[in-house]
């Protein structure tokens, strides 16, 4: 393994939302939507934009458990 | 909506490693196993055991997109 | 207990600064002013506005602890 | 103002969990218990100990919405 | 020790994107540039500007480690 | 850029201190130490030990911001 960041959702991108700082983007998994918040640098940097497909990527300690 | 934590994902417990503090969740969901780690005092509180089905909660600013 | 999210803090919504992405919302609590940072997608979903009660939710990882 | 970290609430130490990486510590604030989970290291660093008056300290970005 | 916050990268603002909400702020260190996402309040509040030192706080908890 | 997390710091492991669910782990930098908390599981998946280089990864959003 190369990382560890535990949690990696594929997805494809149905949408950006763009803030002059940080940007909202939409990962469409099989799960569901997962929805990212990140700077809109790293969305430029990446060349991130609708239709391409990403990873969601996300450390354990971030992840509660709840009663659904 | 009652929270605004965006994102939940629905799985099955099928292991619990716990800490003396803090313990790892492990959820089988449709998309694979996501990965959390808790308070071993909300695992008793929450009273979760192997093969209950509870839902992974993660706010939208603690997911970051990869390449994948 | 219905979540491993560990703190929950009672508050009136005194401020709400929205943003194209994200928004800034204040609680007024019994123990001093709460600043979280949100989604506007969620401000919008919830419906929140100036004068609501609302709670405060935090992981206990994500608390830190300092000399005061 | 010296920090970024917004939220800073007051509250004196009843309990601390310590395991061998990590430790849970409960704060007894105004506003009630406030449960952080700090390295075990930092616990001995700051020579923290049952009845002592301290902080938690919460960036923004961690505070999360829900109706309660 | 004051804090349980275990790192404090020193550098100077080259830097400072500004948003309505959020700012993104740069920090030139000795390991190169390290970027954080605030609230503008805190930018405000704080008096922050291109050219000051200033240290990035980072809990131990937020941090994964990868191959490189 | 392959990933949206903008902070990576390269270093070398002086010391991992294993717990049962997590592990604390230490990178020293060219600016100093820095400090990690992961699963203890991806100490082990990714064979990690003392003396290899590795890099810290930290999204934007956790980094604060300091007087020093």
């Amino acid at each position: 393994m190369e990382t560890s960041l535990r949690n990696h959702l594929k997805g494809k991108i149905p949408q950006i939302v763009e803030g002059s700082v940080v940007s909202e983007l939409e990962l469409e998994t099989s799960i569901g939507i997962v929805s990212s918040v990140i700077t809109t640098r790293s969305v430029t940097d990446m060349g991130l934009s609708v239709g391409q497909e990403v990873c969601a990527v996300i450390k354990a300690t971030e992840v509660g458990i709840e009663r659904c």
